[in-house]
């Protein structure tokens, strides 16, 4: 008898560990939500001190002899159930991985993040990538001092990949993007040669409050619950989690360009249906986390591209959006808008690209990131580099590293291997947004009538509610029927350009 | 050699602590200001779990035995400069009370509080103090149990009051109040022996967001640094400080009444400016912090009271207001607006009330939580207690509970003995406005000139800078050179309301 209780004790002792954990780590993103939302301007230097303390702190939870003995205890306990074996099962995998890093190194990283961050932000207003690289190269220097710390088999970036998309490697990456490269490189082709479709009313005047309440009003019927969450303003829009009853995004507004807040709008509610779909009493354990960030961006992705910027999704909120810019939208029929908002064009800039050349800004980066990892690229070389790589891939002359490779905010924030998701998300998105149609054969009709619900809950039943229980290439499996194939992509690209752009 | 450099490693070590230490309970604010500001409602229930959980590691830090060892090696080291050994002192006093907290406790209290919290919400809204009063009744167990852990020599609330004012008992403030209240019931006679001013005017329709500009316009004006610092909206208004360079102000803002966030802004402002002034380089160290909630109160209400609601500050802002709101202020003198922000009466709302009724409000609270934690009063027959005492001390009738003992936070913050600390703030604030006026010759002319910067270097001189070195007794005698006298305190109000009633 006490035998059978103290697997349930143990297992209860695991839990409520676990959920320190969590607790900690979601102060941690608390931090850094209000860092990047209302913290003000002097209030960086000791945001990044309190960070880097409170990170600390979560490494000790993470690594400590107490959640080793729980651990060695529970391994492979009889008395779990499957769900719970699991869990102990894949904390072991990250207890294992976390005891590989000293509180030292966790702390100059914290420490050197923050720091990074800062310098980000002024180099990329002062347009001068000088600024960065001091700090941007101390912390390459670290991810480099990380694949040590981790160990890899094959390349070094292979450690770094890890941890956003585990079991990715360069290997598998390689063979997708040289894969993919002439496959979109053919589409392109086709498409240049038809007639460009016009978007130039998608850049009037929009004004500020109204775009925002259009935002919330769409974030809103696609079924984000604003009791479990909120958006706001912030440079660059992120969503972040502190529980599921608690799902913050972000977003920002151009008022001369429609398109900047829409997609980030729809995009990051995705993530936030993701996360505020997650369940609820597996909070701090492996089966209430995602299941890893190429997951995550399918979601972002599909509500983005597959429903946002489908015809069916305007076929209802046209009409309205009509009503609420009367004047910029004057005389553009809906299919002259659907057109202008899947508009096809090289650019400078990543989060503004086109469905199709995007991933020309993934591979470029991607590209970029393995040779500063391997050390065949200095980080000095970086702005040369990058322009060169616009050149070739996306044929644009970068004017300043502004707009070149200050553009994006992950390199200062130490994410060497994230980029990849970007893509993996893409095609996940693709095939489970596939497997969906095939599945409710009402969908596309729902949708006509700004009915989301059906496929939230088809997303919520095969993805969501299964946390991280399963890897990515088992939960698309279970999802889809089959592993990732990049062909659904390839399929749905050709088949909406097609039509767009009649070839 | 080794002995020399021995003394400032340990101090460095000592310091490098403090700073985790602070780190943490700043992450905590941060949780506590997020949860009164932008967190949905859903989030309240992972929040309460979660501010237990990093108030459990704080209290870790601030009873290890790393601090431990480290206060004992550096007690009365000869190596240790004055500033340096008063340091150690202060946090060996600190580690000694935080020491007896067992873990267990601390978190209950905190899970305590959270969830009294939330149902004073409810309770409040819902104007039924039974949906309150299980939660309260176990939060004033709990308190009792505190004073039992902390120790007291003669009443047991002595050791709840030593939390917020070291060293104030309940035998020094019933002495303060019952000299304080025939002098204040005096005055109050000979106030409604003349005519009544009014302040209808102050009761029209002020629209939201010039309120919100106005306020936002004093508030830079009187000093608060923006870059270091922010204001937002809650239902209650509080300060609150991540480090002096990120110091957070809320307001409220009711249409039909210019007081609500006048007063509230400036008395706020006056709170963040002594945080804006503590020493940074302290951070962390009991030299870094506030003297005490008393000394907190002080300037809070010198820049609400002796400045905010004086003639000389309306008489530079006051042609600016009448531009903001002419028809509202149509007809309205400048001295008529002073008279009705300075209007006598007796009232419901502790918040609401004038300089003189309010130390009624703060004698009722402080009789009914002596009582409380005595067992003289059961926390069942608070509301009706409560009703008893207006009806004695204020003459008034408490209509229910939302307007009567639902009315503030504190209760349901665990923050019983802090009352007191609001009246001891305007004594203090009284005694330190005399001393400035004396030495700043030409502070009522600044003050009309809309000048009030030498005000704020003289407090940043006298009291800021000394952060918690010096007790409130030697902060008020290095400040005004002598002990505390509620005498310029009565002496100020009698002054002021002599001459706007006219007796």
């Amino acid at each position: 008898m006490v035998k059978i209780s103290s697997a349930k004790q143990l297992y209860k002792e695991y839990r409520d560990h676990m959920a320190k954990l969590a607790d900690t780590r979601n102060a941690l993103a608390l931090m850094q939500w209000d860092q990047e939302t209302y913290m003000p301007p002097k209030g960086g230097g000791f945001r990044a001190q309190q960070i880097a303390s409170i990170s600390e702190l979560a490494h000790g939870l993470a690594t400590s002899e107490k959640l080793e003995g729980l651990l060695k205890s529970l391994k492979d306990h009889a008395e779990l159930t499957e769900s719970e074996r699991k869990n102990i099962e894949l904390t072991a995998v990250d207890f294992e991985k976390q005891k590989k890093y000293r509180p030292e190194f966790v702390r100059r990283m914290s420490e050197t993040i923050s720091r990074s961050f800062n310098a980000w932000i002024i180099a990329k207003k002062e347009n001068k990538f000088s600024l960065f690289e001091k700090e941007l190269d101390e912390l390459i220097q670290l991810k480099k001092e990380e694949t040590r710390i981790l160990g890899f088999a094959g390349h070094p970036y292979d450690a770094l990949l890890d941890e956003f998309e585990k079991g990715m490697t360069v290997n598998l990456l390689d063979k997708i993007f040289s894969d993919l490269k002439p496959r979109l490189t053919e589409i392109y082709a086709s498409i240049t040669q038809t007639a460009q479709v016009d978007n130039s009313f998608l850049l009037k005047h929009f004004e500020k409050n109204k775009q925002w309440d259009f935002g919330m009003k769409i974030i809103r019927e696609l079924g984000f619950d604003f009791d479990a969450g909120r958006q706001d303003l912030s440079a660059h829009p992120f969503t972040t989690s502190f529980n599921k009853n608690d799902v913050r995004i972000t977003t920002r507004i151009k008022e001369n360009d429609f398109n900047s807040m829409t997609w980030s709008c729809i995009h990051e509610t995705g993530h936030a249906l993701y996360e505020q779909g997650l369940p609820e009493s597996e909070y701090g354990l492996p089966s209430g986390e995602y299941a890893s960030l190429g997951i995550h961006e399918s979601q972002s992705r599909l509500w983005e591209n597959q429903v946002g910027r489908s015809l069916a999704f305007w076929q209802f909120h046209y009409p309205g959006l009509r009503n609420l810019f009367p004047e910029q939208l004057e005389g553009i029929s809906l299919n002259s808008f659907y057109s202008g908002i899947n508009m096809v064009k090289p650019s400078l800039i990543r989060t503004e690209a086109d469905e199709l050349t995007y991933h020309f800004h993934v591979m470029i980066r991607y590209d970029i990131e393995k040779m500063l990892i391997s050390g065949e690229l200095e980080t000095t070389d970086i702005p040369a580099c990058w322009k060169e790589q616009y050149r070739k891939y996306l044929g644009v002359t970068v004017p300043g590293d502004q707009e070149g490779c200050l553009q994006d905010v992950h390199w200062s924030h130490g994410s060497f291997g994230y980029f990849p998701t970007y893509s993996l998300g893409s095609f996940y998105a693709a095939q489970f947004f596939h497997t969906a149609q095939k599945e409710l054969p009402t969908l596309k009709q729902d949708v006509e009538q700004g009915n989301t619900s059906g496929l939230l809950g088809w997303l919520r039943q095969r993805i969501h509610v299964h946390g991280r229980t399963y890897n990515s290439e088992e939960l698309c499996e279970k999802a889809s029927g089959e592993p990732l194939k990049v062909q659904y992509f390839l399929d749905y690209l050709l088949d909406k350009y097609r039509k767009i752009y009649q070839f």
